[in-house]
């Protein structure tokens, strides 16, 4: 609670004046004024992160938190269990969706085992088990609040070590059979949506195995009476030891001062749980993808964040995260490499009356 | 007429065989069924374009159409006149936005002048000038109908140098100074929409000059009478010798085959014509991203292909077409670099009921 707390109290503002000198190199580039949009808006963010007006975006991970959920037993994933276990380890082979992605975009991954229901023997997994897996929300508590601080420390504490390591830009991912369903609940309580609206199929569901998903969420929801106003009282009960872990990623983020992407639906949950315990974080987080679970959209529109691609992605991972790492290096190709009005030898394009 | 007769005539199908034969490979990855969304969509479309079923994406060419308006009398743009001129001239330096983000995709671009009031003399710029920019539309017509064929065959013609150069994936760009003034009337009869909804700043105009040019567009309407069943008359009337370049090279993306990207409004409004020439042509097509010109979600709409990428961006050039270019890689690295099921050896992930 020490660190979290020393966290919480020491997130600071982005550093307005290198904001205002990127965007003054943006608008000495051969282009209308403001006519790339969201790419300058990156590139005036990451400046005010890095308080440096030519930012480094060089070293870039992506943090993938993997962890079972207890719900299982309620019968809300098509898939079997030890998945989040094989896809875990699958991650240090290279071959997933997230691995292409992230190498496709200059980026590595780092896999941590945060709660998976496996005696997982890997080194080149980081073993930060809280145990494992949480139990099941249906009956109770997926957690105790001692142990969601736990996981959101262990977050923090990842991205401290990669702060020292000299990363520069993070992304979030998890893997873990049913964090849709512990992602909708965490939804439905703090944006007071209906739980059958921001509630989808996952990795696929058939209409009456997705029609129970939605009433044990509802049934979580009712036996656990999660506090709206209390974020670590909503995540403890309902999320899930990646979700707690990914809140921790982003609080971090914060902390130490690197921009840090949404993924899809469950990586955006944990970003409302972080903004919630302290809104200052918005200033650091980026969104990727809209996913194409039903509630990614309203967590987005929650964090007023909206998605910078659309692809109707839903695998996790982090690979939403991924592709917008190739985002990131087209705003900084341009932001570095294009031309300036002197060179252009032609007036800057400004609005005349 | 004859080489666009040949064209339209002759465009073929998308290959279902290889495209279901593409599904089942992505079907085999370790990623829940269908997951990758519009990234398996770019793969299959690519597969049934190709015919073959892991398709060749290594040489990418973005053209980049450019000429002359004369409806810049009409006072609807806030740039000078000679910076159609000036910038197609800095496309062959390397320095503007769509060099720099082409250059960042590994792409290549190819600058025509296909009617810029200027006399350009650059080897590097392929003068392909139908003349020195269109007539004032509030008063009559762009150019003849025969000048929108003749720019219609130098886009086909550009686009079979290409396939005969091996290229296999095609962007569109677009340098001309009030274009969004042309690309705004097409749309409004094309579509139906009232002028107003979906006419915008262009790259910055005052309140009054907005107003104006809205005023410009209805009245370019009214005085030339297009007829919104027949594709060329609009094109002729109220377009520009880059629109319908571009429109050529849709067209003859479909005939031989290669993907075509969409760049902004002006490039998507193209694309409209295009389809509304042949509808098969479509199939042929991708969008890149929504433009923040109010015409451009519109006409996507219509053309049924909603935006990758949201970035707000409004720079032309082919900007929005070079990012999307990274997002084929995104999908190809996906398709061509991921493990199967087997080399996972964990269950596929299908629904159960």
């Amino acid at each position: 609670m020490e660190l979290l707390n020393e966290v919480l109290d020491n997130i600071g503002e982005l550093d307005s004046e290198t904001m205002e000198k990127a965007q003054r190199r943006l608008d000495s580039l051969t282009k209308p004024l403001g006519s790339l949009g969201r790419l300058e808006n990156i590139i005036v963010q990451f400046a005010g992160i890095s308080k440096n007006f030519m930012p480094k975006i060089d070293q870039k991970k992506i943090i993938i938190m993997c962890s079972d959920n207890g719900v299982f037993e309620e019968g809300v994933s098509s898939c079997p269990k030890d998945v989040t276990s094989s896809v875990t380890q699958n991650f240090t082979r290279g071959f997933t969706a997230v691995n292409v992605l992230s190498k496709n975009a200059g980026a590595d991954v780092i896999v941590v085992d945060i709660g998976v229901d496996d005696n997982i023997v890997n080194d080149k997994i980081l073993n930060r088990k809280i145990r494992r897996g949480t139990d099941n929300i249906a009956k109770g508590p997926a957690m105790t609040r001692e142990e969601a601080i736990h996981a959101i420390e262990v977050g923090i504490d990842i991205v401290k070590s990669q702060k020292e390591a000299g990363v520069n830009l993070l992304g979030t991912g998890e893997m873990g059979i049913c964090n849709t369903t512990t992602s909708s609940a965490i939804t439905a309580v703090l944006t007071g949506a209906d739980v059958k609206d921001i509630t989808g199929i996952g990795s696929g569901l058939s209409n009456s195995a997705f029609l129970n998903k939605v009433s044990v969420i509802e049934k979580a929801i009712i036996v656990n009476k999660p506090d709206k106003n209390d974020p670590l009282d909503v995540l403890c009960k309902l999320g899930g030891f990646d979700i707690a872990g990914l809140v921790g990623c982003f609080l971090g983020a914060a902390y130490y001062r690197i921009p840090i992407f949404i993924d899809g639906f469950i990586s955006a949950v944990a970003a409302l749980v972080a903004t919630r315990l302290n809104s200052k974080v918005s200033d650091f987080i980026l969104p990727s993808h809209g996913s194409s679970e039903p509630g990614s959209d309203l967590v987005l529109k929650e964090l007023g964040k909206p998605a910078f691609l659309n692809l109707g992605m839903r695998v996790g991972e982090g690979t939403g995260a991924a592709l917008a790492f190739c985002i990131v290096d087209a705003a900084y190709a341009a932001y570095t490499k294009m031309g300036t009005f002197d060179d252009a030898k032609i007036e800057q394009y400004v609005p005349q009356d």
